[in-house]
This record gives structure tokens, sequence and C-alpha cells, in this order.
């Protein structure tokens, strides 16, 4: 049995499958006879000495995470600084990783969240403190470079994918006398992978989506308008994906009506579909109706991707292995070794190749008239979106989601003030 | 044999199980020898000719029916005039009629299409065609008079409960740093079902969603912010959801900013929760998150109610019944004869006690204080998102929705201009 605690805690938007890491990570520990705390709410829990020991709960437990969405431990939005710009909290953070004999720590999260993995996993070079720090990579977005793909993108794709299809089905029933045009909006801040997944609802051109918009490509709205007018000429309806990243060719966010800032200074969108959709109506004089999905896209375990989901736990379980073997900065990645047979496999990749990178739609991915993808994305998203891996459910037809009863970790430390 | 043939119509919004009564409707009449025709784009295919053979169509396409959502007919909105307005059509509905030796026609729909069933079954009496007419009941709205519930409802129950489930799951995880309210917004012109629905997915008052809204209580934006406001002081997080049909004391839409209105002259709503998640933000200054599902939320056949499939399923067998044993100006409807455990049968009711009329929630569904549902409620509600009913799934990791081949019908009258 290893001396010492693993951590390990949730960052950033949290996906239908981030608890499934999060079990993974649980259940490879305790084979190791590893004692597993959490942290409340990221690494604010680990500032805020908020922590919750694993061992409490039982095997059952920690199993349902694996169909439960959400983060079970709570997630937060918070970068650290730099040790030079905020050595307090540096200081704060050995303070009670030594207080819980915190040896290994595990952050699971995105590109912002890989950046403060980072920053952690230089603790012991910069104050002495032996850590080793293992980034967990997760996100919607399926925006973090080196990884293939990001835990949490398949379902939330298998989502999108699912969902246009089934949308697509009502509007062309309607189309003759009621709504001609359905917008779509997909997450994706800065890249359009939940956008291109949504592609997957078709195969020909003139099956829905007829048009999507990538943050990718520069929206040009005549062209749109254009478009939409021509698909429904000949279809007789048209279903468009937008992603909710979209601007103009002067880079600014076709949402940003309105729009504040996140604790990451990012600009907080939201509003792309109703801006399409109030333009198609006036412009072209159509009935349009639209679709914002929100939380539901990334939270929506009932039509996870069974790919995803060994994804998700496959890097859980390996972030395990790297922590006890040593590996510090490092992240589990996902390796795509063949299209057809889909097969992968987890290696290491240093953490500091994956922090603060965004990766985007390559442009062979989206189809030369920008409005739709090519076979090569399908190529790449089909295997991601296959499988299925349903949650059970009860006498009350609703998913039996698991809620850990937490238990809390005695306090050895005095209060801190963030 | 009986001679002649059934033609079948579907109309008003889609649903994602009113494919699954069309696909009962032919497969009870085959086993009657019966020929069905059905209608393109409802009502209006039978103006303009347009039909299709189902004769033609493999029993496994007609079966695959059943698990795919839309309307693989066409629907429309439209709406028959009286006869005395409106001779010229209802002399063409029968000119059609008599060319295919139409003597059975069943109307799959809700209010407005009941409406028109019912007009269109006093053909024989008033224009002496002998014509056996059956309204085949189906709405997500679920406000249909006398049967106990609507074909289509329960699985947009499920899709709405299941939907909350999980996004509140995700904004818990989250409300530390960032959202703190989440507005959910269900379809439901007048009556607050589908918001009700979302009830389900917590138990307590402390569970999401914290706040129903329905179009049933009068909003009062002060009470409701200072509802948020407490269950955000005392929950940490708060959800919303809310129907889109809410009105204010004087009655006025909340959703009404820049509203059109449909075919039917129904205002055509959406918005609400923008509008909601703007008050909360400005009023209270927290970060709000709002969902906007639309037509997803009644196409969701992937996460459609078992029960809810066999109910649709149900009415279409005996709508074949009702009209080979020539019981005209009826529509079978669902009476439940026990809670728990959940019994129900089908009997039929006269089309004139269910057209033009809306069932809204009784005052004993909606708890005291107008923010949630009651055990009455939940009593009724639970049958019906009960049980799971899933599509299959192809190796692209998509549901295999089916497309009819829909072989025409050849016209055999002169054209036709609506």
């Amino acid at each position: 049995m290893p001396a010492g605690t693993l951590l390990y805690a949730q960052s950033g938007g949290v996906t239908a499958v981030i608890n499934a890491t999060a079990g993974a990570v649980v259940e490879a520990a305790r084979k190791h006879r590893v004692r597993v705390l959490t942290a409340d709410d990221g690494i604010l829990g680990v500032l805020r000495e908020s922590l919750f020991d694993t061992s409490k709960e039982t095997i059952a437990a920690i199993r349902a995470l694996a169909h439960t969405p959400g983060g079970a431990f709570g997630s937060c939005r918070f970068k650290l600084k730099s040790p030079g710009e905020d050595r307090r909290r540096y200081e704060r953070l050995i303070e009670v990783f030594r207080a819980h004999d915190v040896r290994w720590f595990l952050y699971n999260g995105g590109n912002d969240s890989a950046d403060t993995a980072w920053k952690v996993s230089q603790l012991a070079e910069e104050f002495g403190y032996p850590l080793t720090c293992v980034g967990v990579p997760k996100t919607i977005d399926n925006d973090l470079p080196v990884t293939d793909c990001c835990p949490g993108f398949g379902s939330a794709a298998k989502y999108t994918a699912v969902s246009v299809r089934e949308a697509a089905l009502d509007v062309a029933s309607m189309s003759e006398t009621s709504t001609k045009v359905f917008v779509y909006e997909a997450m994706g801040r800065h890249a359009g992978w939940l956008a291109a997944a949504g592609g997957l609802a078709g195969q020909s051109p003139d099956d829905a989506p007829q048009i999507i918009l990538f943050p990718e490509r520069a929206y040009d709205e005549a062209a749109f308008l254009a478009r939409v007018e021509k698909v429904v000429a000949k279809v007789g309806w048209c279903v468009v994906v937008a992603s909710e990243g979209i601007r103009d060719a002067d880079g600014r966010f076709i949402a940003d009506a309105g729009a504040g800032q996140d604790a990451f200074g990012h600009t907080q969108l939201g509003g792309v579909a109703a801006h399409l959709a109030g333009r198609v109506h006036d412009a072209l004089g159509m009935k349009v109706h639209w679709a914002l999905p929100d939380y539901l896209q990334r939270s929506a375990r009932h039509i996870a991707s069974k790919t995803d989901l060994a994804h998700a736990q496959a890097v859980g379980r390996k972030a395990v292995e790297f922590a006890l073997a040593g590996r510090n900065a490092t992240m589990p990645v996902i390796v795509r070794t063949s299209d057809s047979p889909y097969r992968w496999k987890i290696e290491a990749a240093p953490l500091a190749k994956v922090a603060n990178r965004e990766k985007k739609l390559p442009a062979g991915f989206i189809r030369r008239d920008g409005f739709g993808i090519t076979a090569a994305a399908r190529r790449y998203l089909e295997p991601l979106v296959r499988g299925e891996a349903y949650p059970p459910y009860g006498r009350d037809g609703m998913p039996n989601y698991v809620r850990l009863r937490n238990p809390r970790v005695r306090r050895v430390l005095p209060g801190w003030a963030d």
C-alpha cells in the first residue's frame, strides 16, 4: 500500500461522463489501497480545505457515478495565477496537501484546468513539496490539443446529432403550413466541434442539417440568407446548426448583444439562434423556430455515447497509474490508431503541451462551401458517438442518478478567505 | 374483406409517437384486409388528392414507424370552416373520397384536428356521402378533454423531467462560481401539463425544479424574483421550469414581444425563458442560463415513454375497430382505471365532446404557493412517463428512423387550387 493520499477534483464545465472518470479514479485507487479524497468545487475546495473522503462510499455508489451526469463533487471556474503573482494561494495548497498527506493530485478539466494542473505540478520544483500532479482531460468542446478527442465530447456530440435528426423530422412534417426554417444552437466557444457533430444527423447535402455555421468561418449574413432561401426552395424546409461562437468578418461575436464576461474573462455567449431566426423571419419572411439546448447538451447522460463513456473511464484509470508511477505534469490522452475498425489507446502527454491551447476544426473537416462537414469529418466523428450506454431507470420512469453522501473530512487547519 | 378504403391523415404539431399510431392503424387494417391510403400533410392532402398507398410498404417498414418520430406522412395546421362557409372544400373532400372509394377516414390530431374530424363526420348527414369518420387523439400539450391523457404527452413529459433532472445536476455542480439560476422553457400554449411534468425531476421542495410557472396561474414578477432569491439563498442555486404560455394578471403573454400569429390564429410564442433570465440577471444580479428545447421536446423519440408508446398504438388499433364498426364521429380515448398499479383501457367518446375544448391542469395539481406540483399531480403523471422504449441504433451511433418510400396513388381527378 503506497503511503499517502490521492486528491481528485473536477474543474470547468461539467459533462455527461466526468463522473464516470471520477468513479474510475476511485476504483483504480482502491485497487492499490490508496485513499482518495475529493475537493469540493475544484481547486477552491483545496484552498478552503473542503474535502470529502470517498472511502466512506460503497463500491455500488462509486460505480453508479458511471451513469450520473454533472459533477458529483462540484466544479468551478477559477484560474490560478502564476506562483509569482499568487504565492499566498500556492502556499495554502501545500499547507492543505501536507495536512492531509496528499502525494498525488488529479485535476479533471479542460483547457483552463490543464493550465491550473500544470501550475500545481510545478510545486515540487518551486516550493520543494513532493507531489505528483496529473491532469485528466474533459470537455464537451473537444478543443484540447494533443488528445485525439476529449471525454465528454462524444456524448454531447451524440445528443446533438440525434436531436437534430429528430427535430428535422418534425420540421419536415410540418413545413407545408408551418415552420420552414429551424435553427439549433450548439455550444463551442471557439471551435465548431459540436456544430460539426450536428452534421452526423444527415448524409446527403439535402438532408438536415442543410446548413452548419462554424466559428472557424466568418459569418456572412447575405450568404447565409441566400443559402436558406435556396434550400427552402429545393427541399421545402431548412435546418440550421449554428455554433454559439460564430463571428463576423471583423471578429465580433454574433451573439454579443447584451453579453457579459465569465470568471475566466471569456465573453458569455448565448442568443445566436434567436438572432439568426429573427433575421430569417425579417429578411425572408419565413416562419422560423429555434432551439437553445444550453446545459441539456452537456448533461444528457440518457443519450451518452458508449465510446465516450469508455474513454472517460480509461483516462481516469490511467491517471491513477501515471500518478502512482510518479509521472508528474502529465495527462493521459486518447490516441486513435485506426478509424475503421475504430481502435484507440491511452498515452501520456506533457501537461505543458496541453495547457492554454485550443484545437479548432481542421480545415479539411469543413466543406468547401463552408456550410457542412466533409467525409474526413465523418470518419473522425462517427466512432465517437457510437454505441449506447443507458443509465438504469426506476419504477418512476426516471433515471437513477446517484447522490453521494459525501462524508466530510475533518478540517485540521485554520480558516481561509479566498 | 370489407369493401372500401381507409384513409388516415396526421394533423397539427407532431409527436415522438404519432407514427406509432399510424403504424398500428396500418397493421390493424391489414389484418382486416382493408387497404390504407394516407393523405399528404393532413386534410390538405385530401383536398389536393395527394395520397399514398401504404400497401406498397413492407410490414417491416410499417412496424419501424413505431420508433420513428415526426409525422411520416406530413402534417398541417389547417382548419376547415363550417360547411356553410366552405361548401366548395367539403364537396371536394367527397369527390376525392368517392374517387378512391374511401369509406373510413381517421384523423390523428389535437384540439383543432378533432374539430376538423367532427366536421368531416357530418358529411354523411349533410351531403349524403356514406363515411365513418373517427378522430384519433394526439398532442404533447395533453389538453384534450374526456381522455385521461393524450398520446405524445407521456414522451414529451419524460423528455422534460429527465432533461430538467440532468441540467439541474449540471447547475448544482457549477453554482459556486458560475450559473446560479437556470430557466427551462416548456411547451404548452394554454395548459401547464408539460411544465408540471418538469416537477417529476425532483421530490422535495429543495430539489430542482424549485420553481414551476404555470399558465394556469397569473405570473407575478415580484413574487417570482423573491422566490428565486430565497431558493438561491437556501439551496445555492435555482432551477425554474416556465411554461411558454404564462401570462400576467391582465392576461398578456409574457413572451409576446415580437410575436406573430400561426395559421390557427394562435399567438406564436417563444422567449419566456429568455425574458425571465434577463429579469433575474438585471434585478438580482445573478448569473443565469436558459434552455429553449422547442421541437426537441416533442420529437425526442430516443427518450420516449413506454406507456405513451403503448397508448399511441392502442388508440390506432381501436380507431380502426371503431371505423370498421361504423362508429362515426367518435374518438378512442384513454380511460384510467387505477393509479397503482397503473391500469387503463380504451373507450369511445363522441368527437363533439372533444373538439375545441382545452383541459387545463386541475387546481389540485398545483401546489398552494403556485410554484410546484402536488402529490395528486405526481400520481397522475408518473405512470405516463414510466418505462423506456428505445429505438434501434445503427453502427453509426444514430437511431434507425425509417423513411417510407411513400408510393404515390395515381390521381384520377382534375387539379385543385387551395
